[in-house]
């Protein structure tokens, strides 16, 4: 029995080396690749995607399940937990060829390419060609999938599964009626005053103090490195090698910061996952729900607390005195808390952000219906954020192409923002219940509390347990919306003195 | 017929996107990766090599190869080439068992490692373990391969096609008595100064400089990039894609700059290659015979002849007046050729690196024939350091840790260097005879001539010819090592007034 199991770990090792290697490449192709590398880039991708899909698509690998399930009984939790999600991954995988699959990476590798020449020329109509490829090709796979429901419930399942439209529907009315009521409410108050944040920040200081955010948040710089590309990512090659991008822009400090802060957030739950399992479900993160909840959780509820800048800001003054002498910690703390509608989801209030993300998801399950047209798909997102923020897009690098996911063939991965967050503000008051002293450890810059509690309650299981179990086994109740508002407004209210 | 053929295209190119993915894996090692990633990235690294070994060993690409040879008719030479080699590899590579390979680098990695280490703590013991252990498994391959003659024939074949010890002996023993002579007459006449070399030059501006240089030869940025790395080197993820790496001495402005000069003749030939040969022998370069021909060429018929600093060396000194500006370009020529035996190969003269490159070719061979004790070869190195260029190495970093190549299992590798340079005295000989004008464009900085020729010469055909038809369709001849020597000879007699 136990060599059945290890030749079934053998051969998930074997696929996790084939899907870490792929990261590499594509890693290699965001931070470094020259332009005219792309096209054998793109086949090199294509040919390793192709191989991975053999390997776990297996007829005898599908016996070795097989087998794993009959003698269930010889398997401890973790391990028959294993067996049951990857029955689950070969029977989807098993309805997609591997000519489709290596179809489908081509076809991301272009649209990638296309989105930056859009993205640097500022013109969607550069992009339009390759995201209808991109839509196309996705519609076909949800429809090799046959899942229930929306045809994205297909898409959804591959970033968080068990999601549905069903659900997120319900969860995105709540948060469109309590979220923009307690804008409006915000938005009749006094404002606060964040243009601090767009003096002139020198680039290098910046990265410095990038670096030293994300050493203090326990990340590994030797399990790891930070590089610039265009949209910050993370990406891991095993718990041993986890890497974050970061982009700068020389008058926002902002947008540094805190997709920094994001990008570590999730950096130390791939570092924080268990080397042991490397290449098993119980190794992997468990959905990109709760891998978002890692990230918003430092990005916000840690991120943008005045305690945690009660920790930094004196030497964020002393690197920057010509732009921030003048700025007190409050007024730092509650600029850097300005609720305003924006353009730019990542630059987003905590509060406006789900309706960046809502209108993603709306656009994508139209998308995926095939119910909106392509050539006109900058209108349509120019028009929501009229009606949802408020806000005249200027343009379409501010618009429509300010996200790299659907370059990426990413469609059913916004809406798990939107739940990493909800599930960040329930963990953070778990947390804070848990941890005796928790606010002044990360007052007196000691990340190592809060760190130990989510290695303990979160990384060391990877996918021992769904999303839904996790939340349950952490707090005692399934995702409760309500502690996401409550949150908001305890926090906001104190800002805004409502 | 020729979907035969473009069956056997496919194949092989399948096996180039792994061969090039495992390169983007080693770049990626050897220039950003953490340290703690080096054991998950090995087994990523022997999953990936077993896979390209098992695609260029299966019976069916076998039987391939078999009907195309039936029906050879069919095909062109450069076809029926591409299949005579590529079934010389199917019957090399199944001698070996994937297992073998996939255990090969895994050592692999591990002595790239400790490579490292012991480098950094300047002490070969950190390193003779792991060392023994590449010795062992490439003494079992050449067990494995049965070749002719001397266990060493069948490592030398993988990186010079052909080539014997019975020739490389002869050669060598030409080396060491003609070489050795004519050192001999050098050091009896007055010498030059090169301590101007030696003084503080800013890193930053060596590097803008290398740049520089690399362009002015052509190397295409838009195909390819620089970066720093532990050895130079250069790496070819398709023509397309061909990086170079570099390493920068504060104190020896040398050492990047004619490093740089030939990383780039090198990947000169990897861009210059047909992208539309991908992944098939016409695709690829000769041997490295000839690979180093035109690192050679470019770093010394070239990068150090009086027309080429003619080019550059105002440009030169303008960047680092404080060093230069008492330094004519007749005394920066004849200092940069100085010649005068030293410890580290990669800094040596045109005319001791050839002792070198013996030393360690002698070296190889006992290692292979198990006729030394790895527990001493820091000892028979210097020895012998001190018998052939009557030099006391003073540590093991400047001694036996200097060159990376058996940390990568490179064990065959070495005597390449000096075909490589006699080839380039060749080939260069025959470039100046048909090029016209071929020195003043070189003095105007213009590159193109030289690499138009050697384009059209050797890099347009890939491995259509073997290195030795090559040598035979450009210069009418055979390698001769006479023209080495004459070439050698008419310039040092020059410098040094013989």
């Amino acid at each position: 029995m136990s060599s059945l199991y290890e030749q079934y770990r053998q051969t998930l090792q074997k696929h996790a080396d084939l899907e870490h290697s792929i990261a590499i490449l594509h890693w290699d192709k965001e931070v470094n690749a020259p332009a005219k590398g792309s096209q054998m880039r793109a086949r090199q991708l294509a040919t390793l995607h192709g191989m991975a899909h053999e390997i776990i698509t297996d007829e005898k690998f599908g016996k070795l399940l097989g087998r794993l399930e009959e003698d269930k009984e010889q398997l401890d939790h973790r391990q028959y937990r294993n067996v049951q999600i990857s029955q689950k991954q070969f029977d989807r995988e098993k309805k997609l060829s591997t000519d489709f699959v290596m179809r489908r990476s081509h076809i991301i590798s272009q649209a990638y390419d296309a989105w930056l020449r859009a993205r640097e020329a500022n013109d969607y109509n550069l992009y339009k060609n390759e995201l209808r490829q991109i839509v196309e090709i996705k519609r076909e796979e949800a429809n090799l999938l046959q899942y229930d429901g929306h045809l994205y419930n297909a898409l959804l399942d591959e970033y968080e599964p068990e999601a549905t439209v069903a659900e997120l529907d319900k969860l995105f009315a709540d948060v469109r009626e309590q979220l923009v009521e307690f804008a409006a409410q915000i938005s009749a108050a006094p404002q606060q005053d964040r243009s601090f944040l767009n003096r002139p920040y020198a680039r290098q200081k910046q990265w410095d103090f990038g670096i030293k955010l994300l050493q203090n948040m326990g990340y590994d710089f030797e399990a790891g490195r930070q590089d610039l590309s265009p949209h910050p990512f993370t990406t891991s090659f095993g718990s041993q090698d986890v890497r974050v991008t970061t982009s700068i822009d020389d008058n926002d400090f902002g947008s540094m910061t805190w997709s920094c802060i994001h990008e570590g957030g999730h950096a130390l739950y791939e570092q924080g996952l268990p080397a042991e399992e490397y290449g098993l479900p119980s190794g992997k993160f468990v959905s990109l729900g709760i891998h978002e909840s890692q990230s918003r959780l430092w990005e916000n509820n840690v991120g943008r607390s005045r305690v945690y800048w009660k920790a930094h800001y004196a030497h964020l003054q002393g690197l920057f005195p010509e732009n921030l002498q003048d700025i007190s910690l409050d007024k730092f703390y509650k600029g850097i808390n300005q609720v305003s509608p924006n353009f730019i989801r990542t630059e987003a209030d905590e509060i406006h952000y789900h309706l960046h993300v809502l209108i993603r998801y709306e656009i994508e399950k139209a998308m995926i219906e095939g119910s909106v047209s392509l050539d006109a798909l900058d209108e349509l997102w120019n028009a929501k954020y009229k009606e949802y923020l408020g806000v005249d897009v200027p343009d379409d690098r501010r618009g429509i192409l300010q996200d790299i996911h659907w370059s990426h063939g990413s469609i059913g991965y916004f809406p798990t923002y939107s739940l990493g967050s909800f599930y960040a503000a329930q963990f953070f008051r778990q947390a804070s219940q848990e941890i005796e002293g928790l606010e002044s450890s990360i007052e007196s810059a000691n990340s190592q509390p809060l760190l130990d509690w989510l290695s303990d309650k979160v990384f060391q299981h990877g996918q021992t347990y769904s999303a839904a179990d996790l939340c349950q086994r952490i707090t005692g109740e399934k995702l409760n919306f309500r502690y996401f508002m409550e949150y908001i407004k305890e926090k906001y209210s104190g800002i805004y003195q409502l």
